[in-house]
């Protein structure tokens, strides 16, 4: 099944514990589209770009199956632009710059042959911009997912319910679930959000993992413990192409093929932090994939019929 | 299998987002004497009590299986007292109080009853006193688990590392690990701790779960949602009841074994924290702890005969 990816596609500065990297290739799209090309050789990218982004990098996608008909290059301008730097915790980062460039001006048009994507994953974006891709798509895709971040929750609140309400699966972290919900408990928090439109609910905690919530169902994809994390930038976005990438490929909407995808989503995500950029992403074989997805299931792996041992 | 508990008695004070207690029952050693007694009945207990600590307590713990033939109360002095504040991220607390009193003085003596328990549970509590106990112990148990805190790795490091050369399995949770280890990765950090004695690694995320490290393999069991976390106080000790009672109760040393304890440790830990004091840990039916552990169940469990789809 063909997907649709929607976001940013950018340069970043970033500076971790273990170094610093000058204006490497990021964006949400980017990462989306690596890690879900590793399942599905039909994706169509929606993006923008300056003049000054390397052609090959546009190659390297297509030659991954990735359609760019809808990527815009905008003659004079400069892509997007974000530094950041992270702390000994890399949980926490501050960003040092935010260059929006092309970005200010993206009004994607959608390509006729986009139109009928069963699968569509909107990167994070200013929600008028995901909803505005929605609504040129004539038949209701099999499933709509969405990422987005606490910023688009302080400054365009009423747009984002606007689209929620158009999406089957939301991703945020805790903090952002607990922010759009009002509820300090992940699960009254889930609850609520469902309200909101999304039916699935995809809780992302880093290091500790991922939950996913459907009807009063939970499931936990474990973290995978790895002995260095380089980078965080693009794990969620590599979690994302991940979830999508597999969806399509099974085509299969049920929270139990979700709880799967989850994992696959997890697997992409362990890769792209042991490295800066895209470096690891984009060199994956399916025996390293292979392994990894083994070392996630190994990972919660324990005899189930040794739970009804009872005294007292 | 008998189960030694080492530990604390206390009254706490205790404020929380939910509400506030005031001097309720609490202590280590109180938290795992009763997590563990769902599924050992053969417990002997160590701690020291003053005057203050009512009598009602110990018969209801005797009422449950355990000895208290190694508790020790001091006439004309007080229980060990802590009072704590938690933030709205209840991952965050304050301690306000703390008074030793007949803890400042506690320097056990195992009766010669207690000398021959298989499976040893020391609660948090200064290193000395936790070799001291072992130190008595004429003939190596089967396993010796051990509890500690950063409190002890700053102000009593040399002698941690004395008792944690005799320890089979330690608990702590992640920031400890590192501040332990000094390493930032938690898996670079397990290899580290195993080299100062203990051949598996607890770590205790809270929330997110807890992550069991041993000879190069990992397990990850996951944090149970819930409605509602009223009081956090005595989960860590809960976990470790539940887990040492496990282990007691099947009498089986390894890594395997060790992963569904862990899950009923979880369990117990996630009764804990939906009351304040031991409120609800006291008053568990057989039932409610075989629909939680089902929960644990569904929680982690996916379809892993779908991990082999891969593409380019």
């Amino acid at each position: 099944m063909s997907i649709l990816t929607v976001g940013t596609m950018a340069f970043d500065s970033i500076e971790t514990p273990f170094g610093s990297v000058d204006k490497v290739i990021g964006g949400a799209c980017t990462y989306i589209s690596w890690a879900a090309s590793y399942w599905c050789d039909d994706i169509k990218l929606v993006s923008i770009i300056g003049d000054d982004f390397p052609e090959s990098e546009i190659k390297s996608l297509q030659q991954r199956g990735v359609s760019t008909e809808g990527l815009v290059r905008v003659k004079g301008k400069k892509s997007f632009y974000w530094s950041g730097k992270y702390h000994p915790d890399m949980n926490i980062r501050d960003t040092l710059v935010t260059d929006l460039n092309v970005l200010a001006d993206f009004n994607p048009e959608l390509p006729k042959s986009y139109l009928h994507c069963k699968y569509v994953m909107l990167g994070n974006l200013t929600p008028a911009v995901q909803l505005s891709v929605l609504n040129q798509i004539p038949i209701r895709p099999k499933l709509v997912v969405l990422d987005t971040m606490n910023y688009w929750m302080d400054t365009a609140l009423d747009e984002l319910f606007l689209v929620l309400k158009k999406v089957d699966v939301l991703t945020i972290n805790d903090e952002e679930a607990r922010q759009l919900s009002g509820e300090r408990s992940l699960l009254k928090a889930a609850n609520k959000i469902h309200t909101f439109g999304p039916k699935y609910l995809i809780i992302k905690k880093g290091e500790h993992g991922a939950l996913l919530f459907h009807e009063g169902q939970i499931f936990f994809a474990p973290g995978l413990p790895i002995p260095e994390v380089i980078d965080p930038t693009g794990a969620g976005d590599s979690f994302a192409g991940g979830f999508i990438g597999y969806m399509a490929r099974t085509n299969e909407i049920s929270f139990n093929n979700m709880k799967t995808a989850l994992i696959y989503g997890s697997t992409m995500a362990s890769f792209c932090v042991e490295n800066f950029s895209l470096n690891k992403l984009k060199n994956l074989t399916q025996d390293e994939i292979h392994v990894r997805l083994q070392l996630f299931k190994d990972l919660s792996s324990f005899d189930k019929n040794h739970l009804d041992i009872a005294n007292s």
